[in-house]
């Protein structure tokens, strides 16, 4: 089965990123990477490009050139990831979308709601493909988690409850630290920091598993750390459309917490309990029964986690794996398209334009909410009031 | 070293608290079982004592027999304490303390704010011990907390996050049985009905371990199961006195949770955290260092942390040993008044009537607050404000 | 009810185990403590008696004037526990069944398999109660795996697995500590250190699970530290009376373990793993099925379980109650006696003689195997080949 | 930087470690795929190879077909990992070293204690690079476990102790599926299953995180379910080079354990803990002080874990990693051959030939001495007496 045509804007030299995309990218071997505009200094982009395997034609300097250079080619990605600078976002995708290809972009989608709007529209209007970034999900067993409520395995939701909270900008002396003060800083990150940058991943795996939308929201934000404008730590109350009420707290002052990205999802029948940091156990506990283990890998699991299951039981999966499933969704997407045929069920799970929306919508909820004293707002985007 | 009196209201035959309570005072034989009213049914109550152990005229068959039995005597119980019905424990822990004795009352303290602050000024004015309770405050490692924040070990503290979550209740078709079905209805429980029950000691605990009292809180509290007029889950953002930012979340619907009485502290300098399923490790992390595991009974803690470790280092501790621990306060708090000393500034730990009124007001503070959508509302009793 | 008399020899000011047996004995209020020779000094051990609450007359000032002293009373002791220092357990043992008295022995019950056979058959003649002090079999989840294996819930066990690790030892400057050193002298210890001191409670353990004796073993012993003359490290594989394969590490140089007493027992239906750090649960997997967390306390366990569980599930219970769980046995044994009644069954597993003779011929087999290149030897007493 | 050519014998259609090897050795865009003969059927290879992108001349019928086709190529293959049945391996590794090529075979790299005599001598000669995948060594935290070691953190080793137990043939039931049965057959397996199977990668680690080689041992063999003629369970005590003692454990019928391969180390100065179901974490203990969690991706760690490391801290790592960290040191082991220079010594750790040899020893000494009743043998290959 040939390969996919993959190309990537961002993630130049030195940066994270952009290995972690190659990686999961490339991790099945579904996608060549073939184009890129990798820097936003043409010649570094363009070097970095070839030193990369990148043709001489196909490293470009720039995403505009980068555009024009694969619109016309017989042999034009089939899909680009969009790894920029946060504020460039919405216009790279918004022009890629237009030129017709499928896009997978780094989160936040947009800096506003109304952009998030328009992406939306565009990509409704185009028909193309517009993904977003939420990694996590990928993980298998968050996968399964998603299976076990949708097939009703615990009822109805009752009570989600979800975590982000580390302790990596915890020290006052490194706040001056130009890697850290950005985000704490509105004319660069915009109206959140930490509920931006972390928590909006736990609000969108509460979504994902239980198939449920944020409907309106209440925040506590907090600067921890008082020289910062936005909030290093936030607890946010939530209500999502089937009833299930939401609790979320995300810190990045957590001493001792390394990365705790957990969700907690309590039912009529039964409760679940994840952590990213011991990602291939699931903790389930059906009502009245036991708390059993789910482990990552094991038989009779849901078509969702076997999908996206790639070791045999016991052996540790982590991160890169998660993100790879993201890209397997598309790479399914991508050829169920070119075939003519429906995709995959299991893979139809990649969180797309509507979810960066919503993200959006909800990082602005929190910042209005958290100056009201806490006030319930309204969480959802105009066009999904 | 002759032992201390010991008497003790309520616990009657088939309790749990009874056996608890007499398991926590023999346990160091700092106090002889000596008199009891232990039942609402005279006969009941005095068969019961007796066959316990008691002396006839010792084994009484109400509270008010028994304050008029004990006042007389020389040998009077040097400490009463109370674990009747919850509407009664105002009544009968004014009336002893008025009578001249020491008081250990069950939590809660009273039934309204009004009633909180009598007993305290109550206590005030006799002069005597009025302790309140809240037993997980005896575990060694707590106590240990308490002491690490109290010297500065993690700087000031910025954020504190409790949980007490369990599951206990969350079987829809059991909330008509009556052992659990009072717990939320309003008639028996009073104003909330998980906060009040568990929430609060999940917030006593912050209080202890931080030295700092709650000022204002906001609650967003939910009846998971429909039918319950109170409160199954909760989540509580709180202010401090000394600045920190507090979040609380209790539930009994969590189901997988077996008792999830959880402490994180997360200061300038470091970050705590300690769960009760767990109660022998401490897990500290200083700023920039590596996560550190505490084990109970290791040698150079605090005063604190040695007085209530009972077995050597790897051997655990239970719920049993931290409800002792309190005892063992009292025993001391007792034998420094009768020998005219000041008492061991380790054991002056025991939560005591403030507590009792302090908890009394955060959750009529809650009450109030889920009322109002979340508004934020001065938790203090008026006469601390 | 009337409390049982009690006695203790041994266990004088400062020693540890004094406090853990008064704490074990005292806790369920069965057992009250009336006659004590404390200390090998005779005034010491009477001063430190009657300060401890005893009559004058019952604070002896040696176990023989103990003897003869109790030997003589309407209100003799029901039970005496021998406390003092190894090497005189047999003598004091013997002499009080002789006597006409149940004993409760601290391990080692001898130091020679001689001594313990003597023993078992002293205890046989007289028909008095002659208990040893394996007091983990006493945690209400070990009772529950006794119970499950007993029942057949694993079938037939093809392999144990038992540890018993810690780091306490393994400074080497430290090796000359005389507190330290006894452990591995000969002329103090005998022919075994570490197997003696810990292993042999795992072993014990081993057996007391799954209902089967050691009946051969080889042993691979080593001395970490060179000084040292016996080993602190030692690994023991074993055959059991039912066909059981057994494996035991035990070390005292396992830097970074602080108490690892666990037990795993493979049957051919299921698996079990209890661990003492974590004692209030226990892991289980039925074949086929997922790995369950069994709570202490959780409803519909054992008659074994139910029996020596005392706080409500969710609650953490440890050592001391595990402790507390042997003298309950054992007032229920003393009370079945006297009222010419069958014990509780579910009561009658306190460790007696025949284990503590069984034991000391596993230690006298793994001091042999272990000088003989691990060569397999017979672990069984000659009385019971 | 041009891709290095890589090609593969076995793993074809179906199969779990063909899939493995491919993702392993294409994470990080070091090799490409360009040759293979993927199955003994030469068809079925043909087709599958071309399925999986290779060139048609390049799809080769079979090794010998493989090894003709590239050894007349300016392009041949840089690297050829022969992953085809276990008594295959000598012959085609043999003959691929004698051509010319490296080679990474997997484990065991033959059937025989000579044969792996002659590996090692082939690769000797030739000067080719002759790889065995072990490839749980990769992982980063047992790179800096062993770097640690080496720097001397916890001063000589004592004791270590590793595990290797799972229970996914513990049913008797099940004993006779083909897919399970060969493994303890003599004529398929060789005479040795599990310890062979499993323990051989526990006793690897041990020997690559101390840096000894394992002289003697003493192994207990057991077939726990009958019918079967090689083992299921072993324990296998040991001595290494510098003087530790090792013990392993490995089991196959350990129902309930998912894939436990951990290693303890113990030292003079501190003690080690690592769990392959917990990859992310390392438990360290300096003596005397407390113990800590080194967590994978934190700074200031050593070249060995920075190098192996590939997401930031808090994001879970698994094991497709950590194979593929084997292939990231043979790229670099090719390429500084290439370049005519030394290679980074923090990727010198790929195991080798010596490695796949020493193995096949520890397999027929396990063999032996299990059939003697334990006798002590010696475990190193003639050629390293």
């Amino acid at each position: 089965m040939a390969k996919l045509n993959w190309g990537m804007i961002g993630g130049g030299e030195g940066s994270q990123i952009g290995p972690a995309h190659r990686l999961g990218a490339g991790l099945d071997g579904e996608f060549a990477f073939v184009a890129g505009a990798l820097d936003h200094r043409p010649e570094e982009g363009r070097d970095y490009g070839m030193r990369l395997g990148l043709d001489a034609d196909r490293a470009y300097g720039s995403w505009q050139e980068m555009l024009e250079g694969e619109r016309g080619r017989e042999d034009r990605v089939d899909l680009v990831t969009v790894a920029t600078p946060n504020a460039t976002h919405y216009e790279i995708t918004k022009a890629f979308l237009d030129g017709g290809f499928h896009v997978l972009c780094e989160k936040p989608m947009t800096m506003t709601v109304e952009e998030g709007q328009e992406i939306v529209e565009i990509a409704n209007k185009t028909g193309k493909i517009c993904a977003v970034n939420y990694g996590y999900t990928g993980y298998s067993l968050v996968r399964h988690m998603r299976a076990m409520v949708a097939r009703g395995d615990i009822g109805d939701v009752r009570v989600v409850v979800a975590e982000f909270a580390h302790g990596h900008h915890a020290d006052a002396t490194d706040a001056d630290n130009p890697r850290v003060r950005w985000r704490y800083d509105p004319a660069q990150a915009g109206v959140s920091a930490q509920f931006a940058d972390c928590g909006i991943h736990a609000m969108h795996m509460a979504s994902f598993v239980t198939g449920q939308e944020v409907e309106r929201l209440s925040a506590d934000i907090v600067s921890a750390i008082p020289v910062r404008t936005l909030e290093d730590d936030a607890m946010v109350n939530f209500r999502m459309s089937g009833g299930t009420v939401g609790r979320l707290w995300t810190s990045s002052v957590a001493i001792g917490r390394q990365h705790g990205l957990t969700l907690q999802v309590f039912g009529e029948t039964g409760g679940l309990r994840w952590s990213q940091e011991q990602p291939n156990q699931l903790y389930y506990m059906p009502l009245g029964e036991r708390l059993q283990v789910i482990e990552r890998g094991e038989g009779n699991l849901s078509p969702e986690a076997d999908r996206t299951s790639r070791v045999t039981v016991g052996h540790a999966e982590g991160m890169p794996l998660a993100f790879a499933n993201i890209y397997a969704d598309l790479a399914e997407a991508i050829r169920a398209r070119k075939d003519s045929r429906l995709m995959d069920p299991a893979a139809n799970l990649y969180p797309r334009a509507e979810d960066g929306l919503r993200s959006m919508a909800a990082v602005f909820a929190v910042a209005e909410s958290g100056k009201a004293e806490g006030a319930w707002v309204d969480a959802r985007p105009p066009m999904f009031r």
